[in-house]
């Protein structure tokens, strides 16, 4: 399928989407946030064929999400690591595994439960400010162009503001 | 590209992925949680094709996450409003948002920024356990079996145990 590349866009959304390139990738950071690291790990938890394996493993390498690193000569093996950035990105997955629990669970309740690594208590993860403690929601957050905008989010912020004024005189 | 179903996956990141469907959705749930409501506010706003607009818009719409609403009757107009079910996924966008505002920003800083809506101040959201208030990292963290588990998550979890015995005896 033929599409614009997202790269190209202003929006710090849409970079974030190209750079982690498409769903396996995200399964792929998923599985090693989870502890995987060898390439025969990734392939049993995920079924994929080998050849995307391979394609979207060096692209997480690539976009520095992963390193490699080699943990056997003969036969020359490498095991994918996580970076900070790599690390970083498990708010996505768990923001993602959060909104899925809550939303597509059969009847029996969720099947994967985030727990305290050192109590097994159950956490429930939720998207605060870090300032306030306060739970952020489309009541009480709204998004400002940044020092880094250029003309795309500016129109879109200007578009946004048209909406608001639209609304308040229909009211 | 033809690819597995994700619905048929046990695993909550892999049906959040399924049910939203495509990059494009991720992209016009950024702009609803926005403001913006209308065919044509999200056609200028995403610059994508009418027709995969009109597909991915009606594929929200049917999973629940926009509701159609009929504004005007000549011509005959609808605009598209979140449900609870799509607020709740301002989580997930605004993980994305903040791991891209981190990692991809240009040196001018960041193109967007999260404030909160009434006294305009820069919020930080972070994936904190609402218990206790401590924000969630790959080190305090581990995903078990939930009570919808069944054998895909059980294997991987399995995985998961075996790759860190394996690292114990390394030791």
């Amino acid at each position: 399928m033929q599409r614009t590349s997202y790269r190209d866009m202003e929006c710090p959304v849409a970079r974030s989407l190209e750079e982690v390139g498409e769903w396996w990738s995200i399964l792929i950071m998923r599985d090693a946030l989870l502890g995987l690291r060898r390439f025969d790990e990734f392939q049993q938890s995920l079924g994929v064929a080998p050849t995307t394996l391979t394609r979207r493993l060096n692209a997480l390498v690539d976009n520095g999400l992963l390193t490699k690193r080699r943990y056997s000569e003969r036969p020359p093996r490498d095991e994918y690591l996580l970076t900070d950035k790599g690390r970083d990105f498990q708010s996505v997955v768990l923001a993602l595994l959060t909104w899925g629990s809550k939303h597509l669970s059969g009847p029996e309740g969720p099947s994967l439960q985030v727990v305290d690594r050192h109590s097994g208590t159950p956490v429930t993860p939720t998207l605060m400010d870090a300032g306030t403690l306060q739970p952020l929601t489309t009541r009480n957050t709204s998004l400002i162009a940044g020092p880094g905008a250029g003309p795309e989010i500016h129109n879109r912020i200007d578009q946004v503001t048209r909406r608001r004024e639209a609304k308040e005189r229909t009211r």
